[in-house]
């Protein structure tokens, strides 16, 4: 079936933005990666940087941030945690996007909300701990915290995230068409293999 | 860098022989899949009925093969058991293989004895349960054993062998240059992927 849709899953650092988004140029249809916050921040009130924070809490889950994201107080919970009601927001937007218009979807769980879109194509893009640690650091810099451990870090933060709200574990192949090392092929190859299975 | 070598792990009823086949045909580089039990055969003496028992065993460990083909005995093991000493042969027969000319290897964790081989395409190709059950169907027909239990045991014996000899576990992208899923992309697609990727 022809394709309208392309969701990209990506680990840290693995250039799943940048592939994403010469896809999306190359095929002339919209790019939705930190677009999709925006309209999260507007449908649920909540702020850009709380809603990033939701997607990737920390994994201490006695954390005063786990537990405010979480909702969750001594006296147990009362009402949908605000990052439940950011995830169902972005359920909905992904929903709408996806039958408004042809696109390429990065992150938030996309893979999972249309699972059962068969016009859907769905990406995974993935690299070794060195490669992405160099692409880490040229975009973003050096910060205090080792690169090997702010990698492991946001790996375990988007299993916690994404196993929370989807059931499933991430990161293995039999949810996606296509898994791409990007590290191994190089992003031009990972672009040029997407659009030709796009295309059909 | 250009690849002399591709290496497909797959999953039972993948599709992942037709596709390999096919990516040498179309490259004009040698096939080895069952052709590397004749040479096991040869180098080690043992039938190649019995080297894929070895390759496969089952999962139960107290049964009598695995304690045979591992060589286990209530007094202790006093050397290299018959699935040791199939995985030497073949570990070396495809390391020779693949300095000698270019060509694709499927299974036989050619992925993890080639795996600091620089010039190798490592490919894994999986594919839902029912899409592997109607493809084993058409190859081998029914059996006594009903066919998703047929599938499971397959893949628990695939899983286990492998990770035994590669201290690694089965199936995860990390290992892979590239994963794909037959079923989802059709054999077609995953035939012009590789030989693209391969040609560079």
């Amino acid at each position: 079936m022809k394709k309208r849709v392309i969701t990209i899953s990506r680990e840290f650092g693995s250039g799943g933005h940048s592939i994403g988004k010469a896809v999306a140029e190359r095929l002339g249809i919209s790019f939705y990666d930190q677009e999709l916050l925006d309209k999260i921040a507007a449908e649920t009130g909540f702020s850009k940087e709380f809603i990033e924070e939701a997607a990737e809490y920390s994994t201490a889950k006695n954390s005063l941030l786990f537990n405010l994201v979480m909702n969750r107080s001594l006296h147990g919970r009362t009402e949908p945690s605000p990052a439940d009601t950011i995830y169902f927001a972005q359920a909905k937007i992904i929903k709408n996007l996806s039958e408004r218009e042809s696109c390429v979807i990065v992150g938030r769980c996309g893979d999972y909300i249309l699972r059962d879109n068969n016009d859907c194509l769905h990406i995974f893009i993935y690299s070794d701990t060195d490669d992405r640690a160099k692409r880490i650091l040229e975009r973003y810099g050096e910060n205090e915290k080792p690169i090997q451990k702010r990698i492991a870090d946001k790996d375990t933060r988007r299993k916690i995230y994404y196993s929370h709200y989807t059931d499933r574990p991430w990161g293995i192949p039999q949810y996606y068409d296509l898994c791409l090392n990007s590290g191994a092929l190089g992003e031009e190859v990972s672009v040029n293999i997407i659009t030709n299975v796009f295309k059909g």
